[in-house]
């Protein structure tokens, strides 16, 4: 039949966590989708920062198995950069896909290369949709070969619900969600009983925060995923316009992570407290996204405690669609919205939905 | 491009309630989707139980919006029956949508015949899955072309999300859910004190239940959705093999729909007793629907009453699926599962996943 292709040659950017376990998916699972969709996935390369590997027929499974398990005896090549990507893609058909699971900022130009020659992206990198506007318009004819479902809750169907409820139709009136884990995990700790202080460290010590926590408790992770979903509406906004309320003073800002972790403690009596006033009112914390037609906005807020945002539980995420047709009772869509297993398999996932059109 | 396809030609089974929501929502959006996708949608026959109205070329704007109001000047043609609609088919490309909003059961020969050809089939129609299992199986090959997303949870992405998981590896372990919103409700109002008469009698009177209300209360529609989830999951089974617990003695199932009615009051107090029990040890009671991979049962529960069965509200669905990936946190996707709009909508994203497709 025309235009029904028998094979799919991928270009994999940032083997890290999640890209090696999304490559440990593709091993196990390419036999089935051979079988059940007719189409054979061929990993032509796999770029790190400075090295890469490359091959127009296929890498074979022995050396993916290898960048799985950081074998040292696999022989990358260096990278002379950007330039040379896009020479290694022009070796690979056009319907091809770009997949980027790392966490740069400079992958943009390449994305918007493989989109404008006709071929498709994938990407669980953040970054690439929260550039500058102008850098994202670019992005805008290609709703159809672009997808980046795990970009907001990891493995929940959030874009893609989103998505489907716009294109039939549906007018979203606001967006509401807890959109990070780490955020969730502290504030169900706190209704437990533990400080502030503590539940911070507690978090940092399950490996739950960066590094220097205030990269989580500053909301821009939060403010990221509101954009992304604001953009997803159809607003024209970027990062600078999202309301963004940190959790900790701005004079806390100068300090260095360590001086900041052993200072953290001089917050506690403030969200004690507030948290008492809430719980009188029956009613807890949660640091909540919204996204309406009129704002973006990411802070701490007093939420009933038995409702579906007060009741979420530890590092859970969740989205609340209202729209014309989910009015007066809203979408929701809830579950873990981060880790490495689930965002290889959303990364897989949208890998699917490409090849699903594929072979049609 | 070879193989890109600029229009698509529906026939759609079935203009009730939700079939002409749909048809509502296609003159709406039709433009939309040829901007975006390139794609000119054609409905080229409308067909119901007795008659249909057909055009190879498209029924007009006009036409359609005369279905929608059911308008007595259109001139509907008489069918013959099956053969002749198979018949209509052959006018139209193979890769057309067969579309099925009726309540029938006696459309699926016209489904497989349109999906053994290579076309694409849509249907909101329950009946068409729950058929033998004989039958149900020459759907297997077709996974990837038929289309039933509203047949559980209405609008809710629970089949797209259940068939990502498994094809991305996932290994479902368990899928809990309340999937009727009329039963929701009862137990809702028995919650905030109603006798199960009254809420039955509630429920009847909003239009909430069939008219004769053992037919919700018997939990067959509910067995109907486990029953999809199930082969979903790769199970063999047919509605038989589904432990389904009606809401009602043996003995009331013999009495005329208004025998029963004035009957039902007899019940309430076994409600009362097993409910105050329940609440006793902060439970409630909710109708619900289990799939694992050993069994698929449908009863009412005692479930704890700050969890996430038994905090929904009212008539919402809500379905927990647990996975290798999703083990310690489920995934949860919670919303009105019912109503004519959703279901049209939810009709509507599936055809538009065909269009994705179609335009690559």
């Amino acid at each position: 039949m025309p235009g029904v292709q028998s094979s799919l040659n991928i270009i994999h950017l940032g083997p890290g966590n999640v890209g090696k376990a999304f490559l440990r998916i593709l091993l196990e699972q390419k036999k089935l989708i051979q079988s059940v969709f007719g189409i054979k996935i061929i990993v032509s390369g796999i770029v790190r920062s400075d090295k890469y590997l490359f091959s127009r027929d296929g890498l074979s499974d022995k050396e993916i198995k290898k960048v799985i398990n950081k074998d040292e005896n696999l022989r990358w090549l260096n990278t002379p950069g950007q330039t040379h990507i896009k020479q290694l893609m022009r070796f690979i058909p056009k319907k091809s896909v770009l997949l980027d699971t790392s966490a740069s900022d400079k992958t943009v130009d390449l994305l918007i290369y493989q989109l404008e020659r006709g071929g498709f992206a994938v990407v669980s990198n953040k970054k690439t949709l929260i550039s500058e506007l102008s850098d994202r318009k670019k992005f805008n004819p290609f709703q159809q070969s672009f997808f980046y479902e795990t970009t907001v809750g990891a493995g929940l169907p959030v874009i893609s619900t989103v998505k489907d409820m716009i294109e039939s139709g549906d007018k979203i009136e606001e967006i509401e969600g807890c959109f990070s884990g780490t955020l969730g995990f502290i504030f169900s700790e706190l209704e437990k009983g533990s400080p502030f202080s503590g539940a911070v460290l507690a978090a940092k010590e399950l490996g739950y925060t960066e590094p220097d926590p205030r990269d989580d408790l500053s909301g821009i992770d939060v403010a990221r995923k509101a954009l992304i979903l604001s953009r997803l509406l159809g607003k024209r906004i970027s990062l600078k316009n999202i309301k963004t309320i940190p959790l900790y003073p701005e004079e806390m800002k100068r300090l260095s992570a360590d001086e900041f972790l052993s200072q953290v403690h001089r917050l506690d009596s403030g969200y004690k407290k507030r948290l008492s006033n809430a719980l009188r009112e029956r009613k807890t914390l949660r640091y909540v996204a919204v996204v309406t037609k009129n704002k973006t906005e990411v802070s701490l807020k007093e939420v009933q405690i038995s409702g579906d945002i007060g009741s979420l539980k530890g590092p859970d995420n969740i989205i609340k669609i209202r729209s014309e047709r989910y009015k007066a009772n809203p979408m929701i869509i809830k579950g873990p919205g981060a880790g490495i297993e689930v965002t290889a398999a959303g990364v897989f996932a949208d890998l699917l939905k490409i090849i699903r059109i594929l072979r049609a």
